[in-house]
Formats: structure tokens, sequence, C-alpha cells
């Protein structure tokens, strides 16, 4: 099993080793993502799987039962520009070993199963994530359409170029009844478990952001002719806001039961040329916990800082909510039968929060839902030294099997 | 001569209005530049000049005299990205009409005089300055053939898609004996003529910049899963730099005699999407004095202060210096003749110093050179609401014929 997981990971990652300098670049409705998916085609045929795909782009592949309900279990495929090989192909793999797991073992499924990759989870390219399973729980706006990535394409335009088409992506709507679980492996992408000295997470709930957009309109102007004095840079008065919005997370999640993280993650200047003063700046704020409360004062208070700044700098300050969603909390029982299955198979096991947002977290609004967290390296992610092993790779495909087993078993 | 100047200025900024929202774009061996110096070549045929081309891209516009020594007078027509119709075609403009005013008056030049665009005066396509007076001046470096612009494309390619030769480039070069003097106007892009009552400022000399390129290397990571404690943030070990440089550039400048200005102009980060911690950034300083050992100990400071962000942030800062050019003084003797000529006509002149680089500093290193300041409305520069007045206009056309008149005639 190490050795097809081994082989599996580099084949849906593209690559002939994980050691790769730049990472990954598989963005939502690539055809970097598409090559992946069609590498996870092959691998669940090879398994006795049928794949389809659905009118979202995302791949299922059924082991089928004696009902028509279905156990799913899965990820995605996408990665952020330069990311890891393991965030999403971590989960996917897990799901099919699972299944190779049970075929091997000689299970009859009663209930249906069904391995699925989601389409386009990472928000990188769009700015909008989790596109494919918000599809799937029938909770996907189509109004973000015209929304374009860096080089001009749309959402529609993206997700038409792979071959779907736009009108009826709202067909990949599954039904409340058809589906009995989902179940979803993850990596950590942080250290707690190791932090606890644990050997697997299993999650209680999903921390989903506020992401704030802060528009600072100064002038600009040439920076060889503007004495000091007579300046509006607009760059100037957003930097205190950079170290506000780090302290304050810090000094706020340090008070709290709670974690609370936030971050100036993007920053874009005009004209961003040497020799004019920055006339305008913008800046992408991302906030998260899991509770709701202590994430909306966060927010609250970047926006009386920017009040501040205007005031400060002679600027005009627009801010803009992106995202705004309550934090959402996984299926109990689920979970109990996911954490008993673990220690059943002898792994210590510690209950957490997600500061990241997953599919499961769209799947949790339809169906009773699990997320389990292997841990991966330093808790590096996002990055080409995400790593976790192939010793916590095989432990979530036994975790994996053990709840599939018992649930789309008789 | 208004009605001329205003119909020429509309002209040569390529617009029926100058009343343009997103401003001019004509970035240095752009068409829009080549439709620029289109218009001048016809303006200038229709003045009876003859209209050349060297190997850099220069537009030169002669009056033949008695003698092949030459007065050159000019400035250029590129712009920055969005800006205004004044930088630059205010000095070809002026020197247009100067010859205009002088053929009317039926002056006969015993020397030669030249009307010259230099091509590329702006550094905001490739980051390099003035590449056409250089390559006159000789002084032109080519070891930055391959800087590329924001969409890839290098300095030479750009160069030779204008249909030149990048190795005949410093066949651009005149003989020093060939010009007897260079007289650049342009707008002031500040506020220090208007602050004084005068009419227009006279240059006594230009400074040029230190820039510096910071480049801050932290960790990339989720941003919901990677604890505030835990984190590297490139930019939150930045964002106290922007703030130090603007601080100390105004605590620096108030204390001395001469002015300082420095800005962090530029800003990219990697990878700058909403869900990854920023692990890297990048800003460009630009810092400017004529008072070049106060310009030194600016960028000393700067240099320092990245030493303490290295140690409080635990980041990686290298340091890169793009330019450090020494300050350039104008030749004494032509400026004062600048000087009377603009005080004969009855204008207040107010001597001063160029905080902004332009052609004359590379023409004063082998030739004598003056330079003219007209006001701008409210010193704004490099923005579409840029503004001087006809009346501006005019009287820089009647300071440049009188100084003309004297230097090439008998």
């Amino acid at each position: 099993m190490k050795a097809w997981l081994d082989t599996t990971l580099k084949a849906l990652n593209l690559v002939d080793t994980m050691e790769q300098p730049n990472g990954f670049t598989r963005l939502g409705y690539s055809k970097e993502e598409l090559a992946s998916m069609d590498v996870f085609r092959e691998v669940a045929e090879e398994l006795g799987l049928s794949v389809r795909k659905d009118h979202a782009g995302n791949l299922m592949a059924r082991w089928e039962g004696e009902t028509n309900q279905v156990v799913l279990t899965g990820s995605h495929l996408d990665t952020v520009e330069n990311g890891g090989g393991y965030d999403g192909v971590a989960g996917v793999l897990c799901s099919l070993g699972a299944v190779k797991a049970l075929k091997e073992s000689g299970f009859k499924p009663h209930h249906s199963i069904e391995v699925v990759c989601f389409a386009s989870e990472e928000s990188a390219r769009f700015g909008v994530s989790t596109i494919g399973s918000k599809s799937v729980a029938g909770i996907f706006d189509k109004s973000v359409e015209n929304v374009r990535d860096r080089h001009g394409t749309s959402i529609r335009e993206a997700v038409e170029s792979t071959g779907l088409e736009w009108s009826s992506i709202g067909q990949a709507e599954r039904p409340q009844d058809e589906i009995l679980s989902f179940i979803e492996l993850h990596i950590e992408q942080g250290t707690q478990i190791e932090d606890h000295g644990a050997g697997f997470g299993i999650v209680r709930g999903v921390a989903c952001p506020i992401r704030l957009k802060v528009k600072v309109e100064g002038m600009a102007g040439h920076t060889g002719t503007t004495p000091m004095g007579k300046r509006t840079d607009a760059l100037v008065a957003l930097a205190p806001l950079i170290t506000f919005v780090s302290k304050e997370a810090e000094r706020l999640s340090n008070e709290s039961t709670k974690p609370l993280v936030a971050t100036v993650s993007t920053l874009d200047m005009k004209p961003n040329v040497m020799n004019v003063i920055p006339g305008y700046a913008e800046a992408g704020i991302d906030i998260r916990s899991v509770d709701d409360v202590l994430k909306k004062s966060m927010a609250n208070k970047i926006i009386e800082q920017c009040r501040n700044l205007e005031n400060e700098f002679n600027v005009t300050i627009k801010l803009e909510t992106l995202v705004d969603n309550s934090s959402i909390l996984l299926d109990e029982e689920l979970t109990a039968k996911v954490k008993a299955a673990g220690e059943r198979l002898g792994y210590k096991t510690y209950e957490m929060d997600s500061g990241a947002g997953h599919d499961v977290m769209n799947m949790a609004a339809k169906w009773p839902s699990a997320l389990v967290f292997i841990p991966c390296e330093k808790g590096i992610s996002h990055h080409p030294m995400e790593h976790s092993t192939l010793d916590d790779l095989y432990a979530g495909v036994k975790i994996l099997a053990e709840v599939i087993q018992q649930e789309a078993g008789e």
C-alpha cells in the first residue's frame, strides 16, 4: 500500500519526484487541474470504480453497492500558485487508498461508495473558493460569473474552457437523501497535532473567513518634486494598518480561548513605478476564527483603524466585505465515529478546529460530514516544502477505510 | 501663437481635449510614443524644418544656419502610465513655438538650430530613464539590454520593434564640438515657483536619485492555519520601513538647508493571494536631493533600518542599489543668460534645484546646458490632472526664443 501511495501521489501531482523547488501550480479549471483529474480517472478505473464528471467539473468514482445511497469521501486536486503537493491531493489519495484496501479485504458495500475530486477548491485564481463542492451542495452563487483572474479570464470562461456549460452548473447539485455522509481527509496545515503528540486530528468546526478589501485613495505625484510635507501617499497611509492587523490579531488571540488569525495577504498599488508617489493602494485582509464574535470584533477594529488613518493621512479609505461566512460545526455523531475508529486502530487523536476552509464546510450544510486531519511537517502549507510522510498517509487510509466500512456496511 | 500652442499641444498628445480622466500613456519605445513623434515631424516640417531620426530613436528637427554648429533645444514625448499631457510635451512644444516665433520675426540663424524629441525619457517602462539623451551624450550603458518591462519585453526588443538596430544605438552620440549649447524647458512638477510668486524657474542643479530595491524573504503559509506567533510574514516586516522612509525623509529635509525626498514607490508581493501569508515582498525606494551627502545619509539610514527589521521579524532582507548618481550642476553662464532673458521679458525668476531628473542632466555632462521651469498647477504631475496654462506655455516660448536668438545669432 505504501509503494502504491508513493506512486499515486506523484502521478496525481504530475511529477516524478515530490522535490519541486517551484512547487505545484494547478489552478482551478486550468489544464493542469484537468491533467491531474485525468490521472485520478485512470487510477479509479484501475480500482474498478466507474468515473463520471458532473456539471461543475467534479469527478465522482463510484463503487456500486446494494442501495443507491452513497457514502462520499474525497477532496480536491487544484492548488494555489507554487503550492504544495499534499493540500487536497492527500485527501483524494487516501480516499482512493481506502477503497483499494476495502476491495483487497473482500468488503462488499451495502450502500454505494464514491470518491470525489471537487473542482477548484482554492480561491487562488478567482478569490472564490470551493466552487465544486458548493455546486454539489446547491449553494454556488452564479453571480460571480464575471469575476476575473489576473489574466482577465472570467470564472465563466474558465469553467466553459473545460468543456462545461455555465448555464447547467446548477445541475451538479445532489439530492439530500442520496448522500448518507461525507468524510474528507486533509493535511492539517498547522502544527497542533504534532504539538499535542497526537497521530491525527479530528475537526469539530471550520473557521470561515471574513475577508475585507481596503482601498486607499491618495494622490499620485512625482517622487522627486513633491516635498515630503505636501504628499498624500496611499502606501504610507496603509503601512500602519499592516502592522496593526498583525499586532491586534496576536493580542486578541492571546486573550481569547479560541485562536484568531488575521493577515494582510494581498497588496496592489497604482501606478507602482519608481518615480511616482503611490496614489492608490489596495489591500486584502483575511480574518479567521471559529469564534464568529471574535472574528467580527477584529473586523470592526480594522474598520475603526481605517477611519483613524483617513484622518491622520488625509486619504480616502473605502472598505468592502468580500466574504463574511459564519463558522461551520461538523456532525457530532459522525465525528465521534471517526474518532472511535482512529482510536480502535491505535492512534492518539486530537480534537481541534480548522483555521482553513475546506470542501467539507459546504457539504456539512446539507449532509452529516466529518473532517480528518493528518499531520504535515512543521505546519508548512501552500508552499513547495509542504510535506506529509507516507506513514501518515497510510494511517489516513486505514482510518478512512475503517469509517467507510462502518458507514457503507449493512 | 496661443491658438497654435493649444492645437499643437493636443495634437502632440494625440487627443482632441486635454480633459482625459485616465491621463496619457505613451511609454518609451511604444507605438504611442512613435505616434506622438509622427505628429512632431509633421509640425516641424510645416515650420520648414528638416527632420531626421537618429540611431536611438530621437527626432531632430533642424533649421540650417550658416555654420554646422547647433543650438539644441527640446525635451521628450513619452509619459509614465496614466500620466499628464505636459511633462516633456511642454518642452518640445515651446521649443517648436520658439522656432515659429523666430521664423515669424524674420530671424536668420548664424548657427544652426535643432529641436529635439528625446526617446524614452521616463523610467516608467523599464526602470531605466533618459535612454535617448544618454545615447546622444554617449553615456548610455547597453548592459541594460535584457531589462524587461512588466509584459516581458526587453529594452532591446522594444528599441528594435521601432525599426532601430540595437547594435548601432551608440551611433546616436554627437561630437562635443557640434553642439554649442542645450536648453530644455520643462514643467516644474512642484509648487516652488508659485510659492515664491515667480513667473518661471531657472534651475541650478538636478537632484539625481539613489534607488534601492529591498527584498524581504519571509515564509509563506496558510492564512487560516498558521498561528500569529508562528509567522514570518514578509509584508509585516516591510511595513515599518514604509513609515520610516516617510518620517525620516521629512525629518532630515526639515533639518537641512537643501530639501530631501524619499519614497517607497513600488511594492510587489509573492504570492499575493488572499489565503497565503506573504512569503516575499519587494519594495523600490527612490531618494533625491541635490545634496549628495544628505541623500547618501538617508540611504544609509534605510540600510540600517533593514538590519533592525531583519532581527526584529526574523526575515532575510537583501538590498540592491539600482541607481546612485551624483547630482548635476548646470552651466552657470548659460543659466545666467536664460535668467537675464526672462527678466528682460518682464518675468520674475526663481532660482531653484530640480528634484526630478531630466534629459538635460545627460546633456550637461558634455555641453553647456540650462533648464527652464514653467509652473504647473498645484505641482501635480505624473497624473491626469497635470496642467500648465497657455499663458505659461507662451511665456516659455518667448523665453526660449529670446535665448536661442542670442545663442544662434552672430
